[in-house]
């Protein structure tokens, strides 16, 4: 060591001595996971949610136990306080460790464990390092395991991602919404199989993007549910080895009167400890929503294309110049990254699933991956909705009079008089117009098939777009 | 057409003429799909679920057409005949479209359609194909559309799949779960990311794996309440265009009444028509299942590894000669297969998604290979479950003493010293232990690190694989 | 058994006695796994591929096995006349176990063995069950294990498999490349994000989708060269145990000959034995190729969209009525199964990397669902290019009139005048076409922006599809 | 904007003027794009290789223009100067835009056409902005469309990752390479299906990891080949519009030179501008070498569990304390992130082939999420197998005896006796030895199924673990 280095302090684990900065809060343990998992440079520090629920954890393990006698009042309330410091966004900084790590989280305890300790060690007086008066194992990590927190903790985190996450996805929905009611009076062709198909109003095309949200929204709470279930006081396996007996009705209890979210204990703690399912559902549900919410902006794309040579049928609002060769080009560049973040969704729950499977016996060493890609998905899922909203949906035009001239020269149109010429006459007048050019209501008119009058009824707008009583008697049900 | 040929008759459809064997229920559209879709060999035919759910949605549209004064009683009694033979298991032999299939699934709703419509006219005295008596499209298909029907079709279909899944997963969970009391008193090694941990009971491994199917049949029920909301009344698109305006309740009120299900109609019509969430969420659902019932299955390889170089915990029991070179080798063959149809599961989810995601504007052309996919998971997944039942789970027995004996050798067991001499003190027997290979109790004893009574009451059975309080207060708790 | 009960013979294995109907020619191994493997009721019969591999593999060991005098002649001549007979089309429904089945292989193998077997008793004299004269296991698996000749049935099988997909690929791309012609003096707007862009011709599209295809083909040929290296002579683990020191490079010599494949012998079979890399890697090529072919399907439905309210750019053959609703629509249902299959390629690859990473020790226990998955990807897109091939490409015709109007009046020619004007006015001009209606030429002129000839040479069909200098010197440039 | 507000610059797009910091090199396409993608908070910054691609694209086109003709030198040697400067590190935080953007790249190309132009003006004595003289469209991106320069861009960026992944993967099949030889003389139990199969060295087990990343080595290289061939001259859609007819082959001759990348150009660059089967080949390709490294990490997992009641045949060298509550716990925690990182590449890999399938006509719009999760794939598994080999291959070392040991009282070796005894009463022994616990040995001696001295020369570990001759005329071969 040369005559300038930064001082250090010596701390020692299982594997010997090991000098560590001497004004780090993390430890030993912290500095070992650092050089063992230099894998995306993506730290626990990028986190905060998950900083902040191991923080909460601590806090309300430490209470348990001080509650339950087994530890003391002051150390107990050094741990608090540097909890909350920490869940106030201090120290982050000193949350080092890779995102993506073996040993199932140890090493994100322990770094939880170190900063915590050293911190309240200060808070009690003493200097970093002084272990003898509290102890990041033996008194931050008192009747815990890395295998009951580290689980407990991705709960919590994925629990503000998904009250994020459904927030945007409310200021999404409601921006679909209003341009339902908005649209609601502009008639357009329907398509199934990109084939002009039926009538419709582009308000009711729109208010299904609106649905689509909101019952996604609700599978999204249903699945945020799973997560409020908890394996605190599983320790090791979920025996509860090393602790006490009321111990995880006491911390369960605490936890959610410091977070404010209504956790319960698990009813088998040693299969909660070695089950993801719940990080499954919750990616699945992810899935569900991206599947769907991408392909409602495929459809912006469709609807939007040309502006001369495609449907050309809304104008999404131009956010940046589309080309750097095409002069006046404007993508959908929105939709675009909604798109790939929909694909970014998809593949994460692949790993997740894949590192779910991977589990062995009592527990499953790979969460960390399942919270790297979990958070991702929540995260950029998140930005994607409230980008979609504010750069993109709220902007959106209709070219009314082109829509209202596709309905008009349509041949779709005649579905319409399925009840009143039957299926076959149909078919003869749409082949016919799509042979000839001419419309549909010439060639009915023409062949004599309806009167003027009914025809006219039957191809009201309001009459298209809703389930209707045929007007007539009609000619053909067979007797 | 040379002198022996087939009787055959005359239909008509788009594309012109075609001949149809004289006594075949299917007609031209069937046809045609046939010649277009030869993709794998697995036809409707193979899917009796979903001919039976076609002919309860024929069958229910028939009647609510009647009751609303569209239909003639006479041609609704005999779609309704009709429709009763085939859910009785008649002319299934007739759906011969293969399951992957181009359209969106009309050439199934067409299959069905025209089966339905031949065998109805035959039962009015007329002969096949007289289709001006009672047409496929007119009156078979009336009030309808591919777009509701099939979509339809796949949910009750699946319905009846997720029924046998379900009553497979109890089987096994009692198999567990029975497994689970007989071995309630065989104390084991718990192990993490495959070391030795601390000890639990086999009773409480096997309880585990009941506990997880008990868990994801609840998932699975809340699944199949998804799938109970149909769209039957949107017609092409959603709007219900050529559906009377009371249709879509009184056909969901009759198929309740036929297939004892409880459906439930769609608020949004055009929302349900394109959304394939449900099926999404379901493959979801099954694949957290197999993810989970997989990481069962390697456990119970893993832990019947050897008989002599392995872990040798459990017995499965011998189904089949293993080896056809290695003389007397017993495999743990059904597991593996589990395995297999989990990862198969898992792949489906993927394909699921994908024709999920790729739906466009107002409706999912996609749903034939979300059914097959999905269809395939179902039922390869209840085979899966029963087999394991039967020819594994039933016959596993433990090998108690060899369990015992890693107990007794273990270093894991200084975790429970924890609360008396700490973790610092702990780690330093446990290396002590490892290096030496002596055993952890001399080793305490011999440092005076506790008391010999109290340290042999920690280490009881009954404390070690539960929660305790400490015995004696601690010496180590800092003040 | 009841008096009328069929015939049966006895056999044993290591579970004990079990009857085999006395007309089989499989015997008990056979039956167990039939028992065992209930799962998909898909059988080894419906890929003749792999029991005609099998077969291959047996003849070619027995032969090696006799010609190192380790197998009486008369004994391989019985083996490899039954082999002949089996891959001549004989006692295909013999093979009766589930293509998904535990066991890593051994009851295929076994099966295979057993029909050998006493197919070549009864051709030496012998009754079936008489193995004291010839058997199963010492000498049609003579110097063999599952482990060497389950995967090297697998990629024969794959091989002949990439054959009839090869094939099946030139046909499509030959279509493809014909329209290309076809349509070589078509013009037409290219489209990027959707939006229009410049133009190209319609051949030049076309020529795309061929040359997409004829790429695949050589990663396909790659694919294929990979797995010409296989494993006999590793026996159970790839260490050769029980094996003649030459049989290795002798089945492999015969193998080749029998088979016309020049295979060759992994250079560590320890390796090989264990390794499924070809598999993925063949796996991926397929997905390779699926994800192009899906691409340029989803093209032609986009270009085929309308018809009068989509583009309306090509025409694809209607091959079935398209709806049974909407009268004369028809839709893109080739194209749409060609998508499906791809989906379905996409989920197997995923369930083949799972299966390959599961893999544990000496040996991959899951290739069973790695061959199902590979073996329906092979077959699926096989049939999938051959239908769009037949019943799609071949029948399409162009809209050549509204092609050329689409590009008179776009506005993305303007970027071919990007050298003459400038990023930035021209950028102007587009904005203003966009605004007012109005066309860019026009614009350009009274803008003053370029002199008419100039103009009227920059946009020549000729110059606008190709790289082409500057025919003036560019007014622009800074100096 | 308040009084000490930071100074700004006006500039101008399609949009309309915006201010940008006066002292930034990227302009207002780079700012809308920061505004418009806020997804990941991962800008091009962090990806360097691409940064560097990009500014080698452009120092090559620009000398192209030059020697073309239609760029003057002094324009050429700025961007040429400012380009240089960039690949030596400089102005690389000027490149802001999140990796995850719609645009199909847009806003990436235009980000370096911006940095670069107002760079190369300052070169040139202008101000920052001053675009009058030399413009970053009309001269940075002469002859070039973001569609050629962004996917080029991607594969010189993939090319820098994919040498140094295989350096890593050079540098970790070293290490087991050399372990191969230093364990050649350890004999051990094989284990298929988890099962003791037959005997082979410690050194056969790791040369198989070493040749498994050999063979993919190889292929990684394959894959390399392809992604040099680029499409730059292609501009917007392939066309070449507003490129010189030999610019293409200049500015590829000059990337060539500049990276000392041997490229080419693609044959078709229609097809290569819209094709990106290269980059899902090639995460194909890293699949593959996942699938192996994490099969091959979860052996050294399971080979090194225990330590007491595991396999306990490997130690792996302690990394870091194993647990917060389980004392002297050492955990497999380098394997275990060598697993995770292979779930996530499988699952990136899902994600490039969703968006490479949603391509549309003349462009793939999803280039951008292609590129980031390859991106991750590539450094993430290059540090997975740095820290494989430094922290835990290097370091493992045998339990020799042990594995002696159940080589002496393994059943398995039965197998070796199958020349000479037959398969059936080779069965039979294996059985007995079950059953009883007694040796494989002193049964067979006991039946006089062989001579002494011919079993002792057949269980030489020598004869067990390759091919050996039969040593005496076998007893049983059928005549």
């Amino acid at each position: 060591m040369t005559a300038n280095a930064l001082p250090t302090r010596i701390e020692h684990d299982l594997i010997g001595d090991r000098a560590v900065p001497a004004d780090a809060y993390y430890g030993v343990h912290t500095l070992r996971a650092v050089e063992n998992f230099p894998i995306s440079g993506q730290t626990l520090s990028q986190a905060p949610d998950l900083i902040n629920a191991l923080a909460a954890i601590k806090e309300a393990a430490a209470e348990a136990n001080c509650q339950l006698g087994i530890l003391s009042r002051e150390i107990a309330d050094a741990i608090g306080a540097a909890c909350r410091e920490i869940r106030e966004g201090a120290l982050h900084d000193q949350f080092i460790v890779d995102l993506i790590q073996g040993g199932a989280g140890t090493s994100t305890n322990m770094n939880a464990n170190e900063v915590i300790a050293n911190r309240a060690l200060e808070l009690m007086g003493h200097a970093k390092g002084e272990y003898q008066f509290l102890h990041p194992n033996e008194h931050v990590n008192m009747g815990q395991s890395t295998n009951d927190v580290y689980p407990t903790a991705l709960k919590l985190a994925a629990w503000a991602g998904i009250q994020r996450l459904s927030g945007a996805m409310g200021v999404l929905r409601t921006a679909f919404a209003e341009k339902a009611v908005e649209f609601s009076d502009v008639l357009k062709m329907g398509r199934t199989q990109l084939q002009d198909a039926v009538p419709m109003t582009l308000g009711q095309e729109f208010g299904t993007y609106a649905r689509m949200l909101s019952e996604d929204e609700l599978r999204l709470a249903e699945a945020a549910q799973l997560i409020c279930e908890i394996n605190l006081g599983a320790t090791a396996i979920g025996t509860g080895i090393t602790a006490h007996p009321l111990y995880a009705a006491k911390v369960c209890e605490n936890l959610s009167r410091i977070t404010g979210i209504t956790l319960i204990t698990a009813p088998d703690l040693i299969e909660a400890t070695q089950d993801c399912g719940a990080f499954v559902q919750l990616s699945g549900v992810l899935k569900r929503i991206v599947v769907k919410l991408s392909k409602s902006c495929s459809d912006l794309r469709l609807l939007s294309s040309g502006p001369r040579a495609g449907f050309n049928e809304i104008n999404l609002p131009a956010m940046q110049a589309g080309s750097s060769i095409m002069p006046g080009k404007v993508n959908p560049v929105i939709p675009e990254v909604v798109n790939q973040v929909a694909f970014e969704v998809i593949g994460n729950d692949v790993t997740i699933s894949m590192a779910a499977e991977a589990g062995q016996l009592q527990l499953n060493a790979f969460e960390p991956i399942i919270f790297y890609s979990l958070h991702r998905s929540l995260t950029h899922l998140t930005a994607a909705c409230l980008t979609l909203e504010k750069n993109c949906v709220r902007g959106i035009t209709a070219n009314r009079e082109r829509l209202r001239d596709m309905v008009e020269h349509s041949i779709g149109i005649v579905t319409a008089l399925n009840p009143y010429i039957g299926y076959s006459n149909a078919t003869e007048v749409a082949l016919e117009a799509h042979r000839t050019g001419r419309g549909v209501v010439e060639i009915v008119l023409e062949r004599g098939l309806m009167a003027p009058e009914t025809l006219k009824a039957v191809l009201q707008p309001d009459t298209l777009t809703r389930p209707t009583e045929i007007l007539v008697p009609a000619a053909k049900p067979a007797q």
